[in-house]
């Protein structure tokens, strides 16, 4: 790797964004180039401090004195952005570094995104900002927005037009481009930016820094982050971990979620992207909000921003209320879909609606008709009545076109008002599609708006999850001493069950023995009915050389067999190296569970449990999370699955020992963390997972050794 | 059922729309009431016909001459709107029977939805129509609107601003407000209306009548429909197929998807809504497509509009184009999700896009970079490049922020504008917020335009669908004659095999036994090994009391088996009629199916097949369809089920008979169809399916009879 980074996520980044004096490097009188752009824009928003266009020429730049260098600049610079061509970038640097410049903005292209020689001139870049103890942001990257500031170090055609106004939202991105679209889209919302940051190449400065550095932010309320791949576990979890402390929901747009499009990905960034379910629990585990689409980030992002942390729903129970019941119907799909509840409103809460609005059907949702936009009054009752309910559910209110015609506009603005004011913490939030300016009016009010039912529904879904992610306790990375093993477990199952039994793990007793009679005794000590297993490490399908025997009930039985399986194997596997055959209880009965560890390009040892068996298998029906896991998380993951239900007593079938099976993957996965120099991969199949308080054993384990100079996780 | 409607669908319709004269009883000089708005709106909009006020003060209305009664009009108006208290209506649509009126409009309320008392008046309305070869659309209802024809027969509030203008989109809705609300969504889209239909609570006019008149449209090309719930199966089934035979494509927002949706429907529209997943197989086999929210019905509404049937896309691959990675990447993530696939360029494409844009990435997605918006000609070159590549893709171009701006988007549009030009039976959509003006521009060149990347991702899918369910072959009603059958099959399992092998479905050679020596003779015919069964109507659960034995493999475990089974029977179940014991051949082997005929109270008996077994139940993985089905339409139903590689040679396992299993499927949906006054369920669990070539067995099977008087479906 790279960055060999050693500051804490976010260190220095204030010369970003409270830069006293900044250069623009490359600056040009022509506002259509990059050079040209940042110094027009800093003008035309009104920043505050020295802008120093620095161009060879020197003389005058869109009307300020210009420099030949930023060697020269009469105070020195906090920040540069540099707009010159890739070669040049080097020695743009270097004289930064000299005139004391803390923070480097380089918007060029043509480094690591463009083959190997533009990744050593990146690696170069680095290593000079570095050693003078400089940021460097980019290359190849849209830059750098501080609102409050009027900073803008970027020529993102999202400022072309207009600055958001300032405001609460933080937004730090990959993506210049997505960024940009972020900003704009929020801007057009009329919500408020505090800081923007696309990182780009990320030679140095990298989302985590972004997280970090608005997290400490106190302008910011908000995080909006769009990521498309993670070169520091470390330091992501680390800035998630650091905006969950500030009370900062982080929301996240990871894109790159299939094959295909983790192919787009690597091809786009040049970086390994990791597995997709694996970020996906990274995300959760450490209390960010995953979305799934531009227009998720943006409406849970601008209703997070309305609620701040201290009003995000604490339930996912919704009352529902449409003037028709088609509508009331089609949000009842969508919520339920979305995972939210709907209870019942109590018999009082009925009552004073139907004392409001005669006509008005009172179960969830609620066909309010007509009538109850027919006078304020009449819709501020209901609205009372509804958010007085005990069942302290979020109230929904559809409006379909009814902001758009002016008298019922009038209405509901009105009513709207009062509930608020009577009730500042009880939440209620709008479905309409507009008109922009009634919208905007509802929002000055802290009441959401959402464009459509299934926005909305998907939209108070992620708010509840993001109030959640929130509180839970905080992940902590492995800190336990690397141990070493004996390199014998990567030989049969026999010494990987041995290691395993050793960390904790429950197996079978088994012996593997030399001799027919060896084979006789140990089945009797196990006791009969036994399975006998050819134990070999050049061997890894033993069925398919005839390498196993089961339900064995007697001496005979096992003599047989073992002569049997020994001749098969010599048979069908000459070369292999055979260390006997392994004696083991005959065991049935339980739930099959699968468990392992792998390893993953981003985040290290990973591991993973599901259920066994060809159903699974064509399901995909597993659960990963970094390693290592506590049993808490290794009960969520498990009871997480599809087919949990089959631990649970499906089918008046006894429950199974779930805490037995979740302690049995933290040890593993503990295990893995240990020995993560040694071991690579692990294979748990199958873990029979017995009744309730009868525990689990493992019936069979792999392990594969690692690469030499495997990193540590 | 009250309405026992004997016309085709749609017969009568053109009452409504074609009306040379209209009357509105209940007229009123207040345009804010239901009786004053359609007096209004026909003036407003300048319906060419005679419009008669009824009111019972006559004079002047709204400037009109006024009549106390719609007998006094000097001429017959063909239509009448009738908004008069529902005590009156009765009394109205005598009158209108008198005048020779030939459609009625009731927009009163009080009326089915209302109460017992309601719906009796209701149901007078309808004999009193029908009586006279009356159409009566409602009661409690928005109405009718042709917009051609300026017909405006609704008090509908999406009508108040202006009317939409006419064009070839068709919408039926029960619901007015939805229906009012993606009319006025279409109009603010620039999309043409021609015929806008609220059946409400469908006392005579329903769903079906609506799409039938749609599809007779000369002006309708396309046909949006909302529905809650279908009151009479084969007048729908009829009209989908009524306008797949025209070529006209229906999308249809079915709500009441979820338990809570569906409870909300049913206190709605006091209708039964039968099964969610029923309705969402019917609709695709008659050629229907079905979508999940407002917005897909609107977008995928509106890209069909402008594509036609004659262009809706016939692959699903696309080709993704967008000036940033990161948009890119979003987009292949949200394709793939959506099942589009990314065929890859030629190379000649490849060269070709290099060609007129040098920094641009050639896989798929195309990363074009800011430069492909450089000039008009570059792009057009690229566009070029790729509707002439030989994938023959939809090509999806993303605009993100380009059109807001004013030099990107003039490049845009005109090569846009000579790319369709030049291809005009290419494919290709764009993403892009806006603004609205551009959309409308781009929209008029024929080319549809997604506001996001899912929504344009559910959209093309949803085309690509459409296209597919119009070529499939129109789906028959069964036809066959009604057989009769021994009540014996209610009995016990070996008569109801007996009768399904009779109509051809494979069932294992079996015998009932009432004797020890009986069953070892019986199992010396079989062949060893077999299994003993307890026969008894009155036990359901023969394990539960011991009334099962597994694997016999000889004389003597048969005699032992049937002494212990009927003990065991006799102790556990007392009262149980016992007929005896049933031999059968031990069968092993192959993957096991269930399938089984239930009866839904709209679309009658309803065939169902899935996964035997503890997985497939937790997961509900099956799938259902109206009886009867062709072995085709069962055999998509197999190969639709998640689990379906555990028949497809999942793990190495053989191919199973997938093409028997659909046939027995096929066989008992036509059995069921035949005997549907006596048998009301049948469950056929487990079915064996064997390898391919090699048949399916059934191995147990129930029936269920009918309760008396139980209709045919």
């Amino acid at each position: 790797m790279l960055s060999q980074v050693q500051e804490a996520p976010g260190a220095g980044l204030d010369a970003f964004f409270q830069a006293r004096g900044i250069a623009v490097i490359g600056a040009s009188d022509d506002v259509t180039k990059i050079g040209g752009r940042p110094v027009q824009l800093l003008l035309k928003y009104g920043y505050a401090g020295a802008i120093y266009p620095i161009n060879p020429k020197a003389g005058t730049l869109q009307g300020l004195q210009a420099y030949a260098s930023v060697v020269d600049t009469p105070t020195a610079p906090d920040l540069a952005i540099v707009a010159v061509p890739a070669q040049a970038t080097l020695q743009a640097v270097r004289d930064c570094a000299q005139r004391g410049v803390r923070g480097v903005v380089v918007l060029s292209t043509g480094f690591a995104e463009a083959g190997p020689e533009g990744a050593e001139l990146q690696a170069e870049l680095v290593r000079t900002a570095r050693h003078h103890g400089m940021r460097l942001m980019g290359p190849n990257c849209l830059g750098v927005v501080s609102v409050p500031d009027r900073i803008v170090g970027t020529f993102s055609i999202a400022l072309e037009q207009s600055i958001p106004p300032a405001g609460e939202v933080g937004i730090v991105s990959q993506s210049g481009n997505i960024g940009s679209f972020t900003l704009r889209n929020m801007a057009d919302r009329g919500l408020g930016v505090s800081r923007f940051i696309a990182t780009g190449n990320e030679a140095d400065v990298d989302v985590a820094d972004g997280i970090a550095a608005l997290a400490e932010d106190p302008g910011t309320r908000i995080i909006l982050c769009c990521m498309e791949t993670c070169r520091h576990a470390g330091r992501l979890t680390a800035a998630l971990e650091q905006a969950r402390r500030r009370n900062k929901p982080v929301i996240v747009l990871k894109i790159g979620a299939t094959e295909q499009g983790q192919a787009a990905a690597a091809s786009h960034t040049g970086a390994l992207t990791g597995s997709d379910a694996v970020f996906d629990a990274v995300l959760r585990r450490h209390g960010a909000l995953r979305v799934r689409s531009f227009e998720e980030l943006l409406d849970i992002g601008h209703a997070a921003a309305l609620l701040a942390a201290q009003r995000l729903p604490s339930t996912d129970a919704v009352t529902l209320v449409a003037a028709s019941g088609g509508f009331g119907i089609m949000m009842a799909d969508a919520m339920v879909e979305a995972g939210m509840t709907l209870p019942q409103l109590s018999e009082t809460t009925k009552a004073l609606i139907r004392e409001a609005v005669p006509t008005a059907g009172t179960n969830n949702p609620v066909d309010a008709s007509a009538q109850m936009s027919a006078r304020p009054d009449i819709l501020l009752k209901m609205l009372t009545a509804l958010q007085d309910d005990a069942s302290g559910s979020t109230l929904v209110l559809m409006l379909a076109l009814s902001l758009s015609n002016p008298r019922l506009r009038g209405v509901y603005l009105e009513a709207l008002a009062k509930i608020r004011a009577s009730h500042p913490d009880r939440l209620l939030v709008i479905i309409s599609q507009g008109p922009a300016d009634a919208v905007a009016e509802i929002n000055a009010l802290g009441i959401p708006v959402f464009r459509s039912i299934p926005a909305a529904a998907t939209g108070l879904a992620g708010l509840v999850k993001l109030g959640r992610l929130a509180s839970l306790p905080a992940a902590q990375p492995w800190r336990g001493e690397a141990g070493t093993i004996d390199p014998l477990v990567f030989r049969n199952e026999f010494h990987a069950k041995k290691a395993l039994a050793a960390a904790g793990i429950d197996v079978p007793r088994e012996e593997v023995v030399e001799s027919v009679e060896a084979a006789v005794r140990a089945a009797r000590e196990t006791g009969y009915p036994v399975v006998l297993k050819i134990a070999s490490e050049d061997i890894a399908h033993k069925t398919e050389v005839g390498g196993v025997a089961l339900d064995l009930r007697d001496d005979t039985a096992v003599r047989e067999a073992f002569a049997r399986i020994m001749a098969s194997a010599r048979q069908h596997a000459p070369q292999a190296r055979i260390d006997g055959v392994l004696v083991a209880p005959m065991v049935r009965g339980g739930v099959e569970l699968i468990a392992g560890i792998s390893r993953d390009p981003v985040f290290g040892s990973v591991v993973m449990v599901g259920f066994g068996g060809i159903h699974a298998e064509i399901l995909k029906d597993v659960a990963v999370q970094v390693a290592p896991v506590s049993e808490d998380e290794a009960q969520r993951m498990i009871r997480g699955l599809r087919m949990f239900p089959l631990l649970d007593g499906a089918r008046g079938t006894p429950r199974a020992d779930v805490a037995a099976a979740a302690r049995t993957v933290a040890l593993l996965s503990e295990f893995a963390c240990r020995h993560a120099a040694q071991v690579a991969e692990i294979d748990m199949n199958p873990i029979l997972v017995k009744p309730q308080g009868q525990g689990v054993l493992v019936l069979d384990a792999l392990m594969v050794p690692a690469a030499r100079n495997t990193p540590a996780p």
